[in-house]
């Protein structure tokens, strides 16, 4: 008999939904297999065929979101509007790689025709594309039980690709991952592609996370999560006979810095809005800042005044799961203890997995020897750090690389040193605005230097999708055997460079 | 007083030049650290002054055209018109990379503008380009004295990417690497640039290898050499506090099938072609056919029989090493034990590192359980499969990745299954010709699934510049803040994606 987890909600503590079966180590190795032996079909599927199995997708998610909204508030805490509004965020999403996958966007064809007088020596004709990788392993986020989850940005832009998916559901959500799991089959099977091309592993079994990352059809990983789980993924990954590249959203903090001018100018507004975005989603959120740099000054001073006054009245929702819960109490705890830390508190929320939240202050001559709080903490804290404005860019130049960071100047500030040593470490920098909210478009990046990312790609936005494909190159190859996109005629009418020259047109 | 050592003819086994001072740790990490300070000023370098650092830099090399080729016939035996068309390359190379940047082809600009009514949220504004790395180190290939050696492709892209560069030079050809060193470094300085942005390390102490993937101010690291010296460097590079990317380019056996019916149509000029092709260079490119499988027909005995005779009068210049000899000959001792297998072998060459061609000639079922067989062996030698027509699609899919494989094919060959078996293994696939001479060109791909290549990117062509560059996104950034590529009024004039619409002309 197979072993079985059950569902909790944060919000009581209660179970929800019924015991769900846990897969094993055949079930998973079966799952790989037979999404394997269906790549070749998959990949050679025209752009309007992809295309059409993406919208698909979206439709049939969005005609559940009612019910995929209910049974997510019931996992996970979240409210109402925000999982509805994720639900949408989500068939958005997969309808944009649909428009770009329509256009054949992904595909990037450059073509060089032969030239026999090219230097240093005559070049033949070489035509490039991009081809899918092949089986995908993907982890769901805890965060964001939709728009992470199961048919999240990952699987999205991996599906996109061409490539078939296996994707392990969080724990913490594991019947929302399932509704999702049968929205998707549904629409996969009435476009008449092999169901095998998308499989749902569920489990709370931490075996799981290596049977999906050793098994040799895998060609790459995507994964939202913990820097732990990224690093032991990225090991396993170099570990293989034949390693694979992990596309492993990690741990940021997100520092937020603010220099005295602005502070002087708005230290109310800006304070509120800086607790506002550190507690959303009750401080759940990878882009959430984590560090708050204000002057030691008198204007600093009034933000933290501000800050506490404002934290004073506000509560937010349980967390996610109780491991969340277990790790932001410890780390609170034992940061409190640090005599040179000061603690500020909101109110308290006594029910199922609610915390309080705790955010600390600190001068930056104590923050930078105490390393516990220069790591992201899940929940809602964060570290207000006090510090000379010329130490700025020494805060940021100890940083590790981050997904977003934010400068808050005014007009008369010169902060060109500070962008610039931020944009050594971010891969997206906010100017007076906070780093929560990424929005899914063809500039969005979600990434940054390690441990924040152990790549240099998006997880969010279009160019996600180029983490799942790998160039070749046709040499002297006869049109008739070539990937349409590369053919003279041009069959999917793509834009493609031609000799350099950007065209849509047939090649004569 | 520094450890030296001295370059070695090997045509004669003499000494070339005085000896050479090997780099100790201290110099080593001088230098990364020298080249780390001014990183930030050559970052900031525009497009016109990067491309005019490459022509710059390419002009100088040319100017030393006779001395090059001289020097590094000396130290590599290599004919002088291959070394002098390797100097040309190298050149051509660089200029290409100049145009390339002139035109801003390296930031790949991605505009959305703010959009109140963007769903699910309103969109603010933003703005992608690709920031360079920082530091690179670079390892010089034995076998590409110039052209992918201290000025070869890997320090072309770097520094066309905005990264200082760190070069090992390859203790096969120290002074044809000091030579190109002097040359890049009087055109930096020419420039007005800071000379540390590249800096030549010498040496055969293994550990500079360690010291150059170890240091924390190294962002990437550039190899062309070995699957063992490979994979020890994307393990220091993972083991680092902040893992980097290694773009290795390994082992390569690029396996060239040829049809039954296309072997009927012309035995004698394809088995001669065959040898030419791995002969090249005395068998040491890294695109060398190592796999060259015929039907076992008639056919393909008429090929094999063709072989023989052509190979029994073939002769070639002396290995680049003495390492290369050791590994070659014990290869080519070990393997020809076997009782199954056949060789084939060609005229003795007595002078200097000298050896004899030889090629082996296995059925495959013998030959797929002799692992040796199927890897890659620098030298003049390649392994002749027989198998069945309808076993070539099992061999293909035996095979490891690699950088290039060839199908030879009549017009009434279906080869289509072969094909897409060797898209999942090749970065480049060749109609009818041979994996040896790789264009530089846009369209051209030179890497391939592991161990060919340790990333799904290439070392040869234009693409390769991407390999030192990195996605920053800047939201809500007032105008005078950005980098110039982002601006609204479009400074450089380069072509942007402007929402979803590439153009040159400004924001208004």
């Amino acid at each position: 008999m197979s072993k079985t987890f059950t569902a909790v909600n944060p919000a009581t503590g209660q179970a929800v939904g019924e015991p769900i079966a846990e897969n094993n180590f055949e079930e998973v190795s079966a799952a790989i297999a037979a999404a394997n032996k269906v790549k070749k079909e998959f990949a050679a599927t025209t752009p309007t065929q992809r295309a059409a199995l993406l919208n698909a997708i979206a439709d049939s998610i969005e005609s559940q979101k009612e019910k995929l909204a209910d049974i997510s508030n019931q996992e996970s805490a979240l409210p109402i509007a925000r999982v509805t509004g994720e639900v949408m965020r989500t068939v958005i999403q997969i309808r944009a790689f649909a428009d770009l996958v329509k256009t054949g966007g992904h595909l990037l064809p450059i073509i060089d025709l032969a030239d026999p007088n090219f230097l240093p020596i005559a070049r033949p004709d070489l035509r490039k594309s991009q081809q899918p990788l092949g089986v995908v392993s993907i982890f769901a986020a805890s965060n964001f039980p939709l728009a992470f989850s199961v048919a999240g940005g990952d699987s999205a832009s991996a599906l996109a690709a061409g490539c078939p998916v296996v994707v392990k559901a969080h724990p913490s959500h594991p019947n929302t991952c399932e509704m999702v799991y049968q929205a998707v089959t549904k629409a996969i099977t009435q476009q008449g592609l092999p169901k095998e091309i998308f499989t749902l592993v569920q489990g709370v079994n931490p075996e799981i996370t290596h049977w999906l990352a050793k098994a040799p059809e895998v060609t790459a990983i995507g994964f939202t999560g913990s820097e732990m789980v990224g690093r032991l993924l990225v090991k396993l990954a170099q570990e293989r006979e034949t390693p694979i590249p992990v596309y492993a959203e990690m741990g940021s903090l997100n520092p937020v810095f603010f220099t005295p001018a602005v502070l002087n100018q708005r230290p109310e507004e800006l304070a509120k809005a800086a607790i506002d975005s550190a507690l959303l989603g009750s401080g759940q959120f990878c882009t959430k800042p984590g560090i708050i740099v204000v002057s030691d000054d008198s204007a600093g001073d009034k933000f933290i005044a501000n800050v506490q006054t404002y934290l004073a009245d506000q509560k937010v929702g349980p967390l996610l799961n109780k491991g969340i819960v277990t790790r932001f109490v410890d780390a609170i705890t034992s940061i409190s203890k640090a005599k040179s830390i000061r603690v500020l508190t909101g109110v308290a929320n006594p029910d199922g997995f609610g915390v309080t939240p705790s955010i600390f202050v600190v001068d930056w001559k104590d923050a930078k020897n105490h390393a516990e709080l220069l790591e992201e903490h899940f929940g809602p804290t964060s570290v207000i750090i006090r510090a000379r404005y010329d130490q700025y860019l020494e805060i940021a130049e100890t940083m590790g690389g981050q997904l977003a960071s934010s400068v808050h100047a005014a007009a008369s500030d010169d902060v060109k040193e500070l962008v610039a040593a931020l944009t050594q470490k971010a891969g997206r920098l906010i100017w007076n605005g906070f780093p929560t909210s990424v929005s899914v478009t063809a500039a969005q990046n979600h990434g940054g230097q390690w441990p924040a990312s152990s790549s240099h790609t998006t997880s969010v936005g279009l160019d996600a999708i180029f983490r799942f494909v790998r160039p070749v190159v046709y040499q002297n190859f006869p049109d008739d055997q070539l990937p349409a996109e590369l053919q003279n005629d041009n069959p999917y009418k793509i834009e493609r460079v031609v000799n350099g020259v950007r065209q849509i047109k047939a090649i004569n």
